[in-house]
């Protein structure tokens, strides 16, 4: 089969590679209808994080069940299923109080751009679709595996509320999906933080009602001005860096919440400050299975459209391509289809 | 009037200052009844924080009002009171959000180890008790001033629910108090960390029903064995350090809550750690008038006895021998009588 490998910062090829197999009688073998190139991806394609093998690349995924292990009971040959990019038992007690991503016998995908997947964990970690998707459904149930249900755990994570007012940090697809995220949770007014005309436009599309495009003390400022002085009630955080995290922090107001998604590279929070702050923090990653089955209906449903996030299409063996738009920031997202 | 004042770390002395006087007329001026010495008052005592002028000391108080400016209404001379630590409005959007330590108008209190205090924002600050309090509730009615209040503010904080694991890490009279907060918000068990003898029994007349002498790795490493693997519901942080906080935060079950009310110092959080950690942080300076109703009538009625924490009691004139025997650790927590 086909699959994305990435060799060194930089240097994704797209190759042949045996198919998987059935390792565990838990797995599922499934053929990848469509996958994507995740902003995490960004981080080793960036050299912020080390590559030190080549790496077979890919977390987020929809497909047809190919084939289970004896194990399996959920789902089943022929089904249409989406995952989370965290494999999970999804009946430990981590997974019972709600922290799939924390599994205890979690094993982080990977691979999933490319023809074929094994999924370990079939049972608590693949949801199946009421039948067979539309075509134009697929970017959005796509969105589901990882960049959708983050930005709604970023938003459940800052306490989004009826009528409250959000600041979202960071424009990528996580951040423009916790606007949506927030906007179907009820928010009353949503700040996106954003200088991209593109993204800006998305933005509103998705529910923001304010743009700020100064970013650092500057963002921090406007914010405070837009909200009285205060700071925002909720502050999305979806960057992951010092710079992002303390624009969060010092956007919200006391008593506030900040929920970070942003996979955290080189943070350290400075105790006194957050101490002073009074904010709630919470965040890490997504539990994102948590969240399937309400999310699958309201995409299944046509109430959300998350797939909007995909502005670039590509087939499986231009992954690169789509590496290098999103690195440029030319594309939001790039959809890849095997 | 006899006030405290520290001229230097180590150097605390009691002697003969002007007395206050009404400065603006939201204030008030109160004959102070007891005082007592704080774990932060220790911070400047052991050259943590600078001493860069002679410092009045003290912001726990109970007392008499002696004085009112023109513009109080809800106290007045006779009346007996307790004040937070912090004086607020009362009326500002953050005080209204329960975050008074916040408070727009907030002044840190000092100068209450004396005879006489003057009280800023004293309809936002003080309360008056029901009457004149019988001598042997005056000492649990100081602790309400702060220490009670910010061991409460820590439980709430941690998000401490009837029949969740408790663990506090941190011994001193916060830390005590934390254990009887979540005694009382119905904890079914609480792991106190503590290796000194006299507190571990206070901690179990508080309702502790496990004690770790254990710190750092091995401390994180006992709670995981008493907790099934996965760590604490709420953890209370009261201390204050990098070793207090990491402890508190390797201590948690994902989805749990930190609540760190240690006046934090020289503390660093790994952005990283903290991300996959998936727990809840949040605290800070406690909110403490929010509490005094609810704690006051809790004393009144005698449900709860925080005074218990004081295991010296000394004349104001030998305010310093508190300071040393707190700093010993002879004295878990000092109160002062003029």
């Amino acid at each position: 089969m086909l699959a994305t490998i990435m060799y060194a910062a930089g240097d994704v090829r797209v190759e042949d590679r045996p198919d998987p197999t059935i390792l565990e009688p838990t797995d599922a073998i499934i053929r990848v209808t469509a996958a994507c190139v995740c902003g995490s991806d960004l981080w080793p394609f960036r050299g912020a994080d080390a590559v030190t093998e080549p790496t077979p690349m890919g977390h987020e995924y929809v497909g047809v069940v190919e084939q289970v292990g004896d194990a399996v009971t959920t789902v089943k040959p022929g089904q249409f299923v989406i995952g989370s990019f965290v494999a999970s038992d999804n009946s430990c007690p981590n997974c019972l109080a709600g922290y799939q991503a924390s599994c205890v016998h979690r094993q982080f995908m990977s691979g999933s751009q490319a023809e074929l997947l094994r999924v370990p964990l079939a049972d608590g970690t693949l949801v199946a679709t009421p039948g067979m998707p539309d075509a134009d459904l697929i970017p959005s149930l796509l969105t589901l595996s990882d960049v959708m249900g983050t930005g709604w755990f970023a938003a459940v994570a800052a306490n989004v509320r009826p009528g409250g007012t959000v600041a979202v940090v960071g424009d990528g697809a996580v951040g423009l999906l916790g606007i949506l995220s927030a906007k179907q949770m009820g928010a009353g007014r949503i700040i996106a933080m954003s200088r991209h005309a593109s993204r800006q436009a998305l933005a509103r599309e998705f529910g923001a009602t304010n743009i700020v495009d100064e970013r650092g003390d500057a963002g921090v400022a406007r914010i405070k001005e837009l909200t009285g002085g205060l700071g925002a009630d909720s502050v999305l955080e979806c960057v992951g860096t010092q710079e992002s995290m303390m624009q969060a922090i010092r956007s919200t107001r006391p008593g506030g919440s900040v929920g970070y998604v942003g996979v955290s590279h080189g943070v350290e929070l400075p105790g006194q400050e957050l101490f002073f702050s009074h904010v709630h923090l919470h965040g890490g990653p997504a539990p994102v299975r948590q969240y399937l089955p309400e999310l699958i209906d309201l995409v299944w449903t046509r109430q959300i459209d998350p797939g909007k996030v995909f502005d670039l299409t590509l087939p499986l063996v231009d992954a690169a391509d789509g590496y290098t738009a999103m690195d440029e920031r030319r594309a939001i997202k790039v959809l890849l289809q095997p």
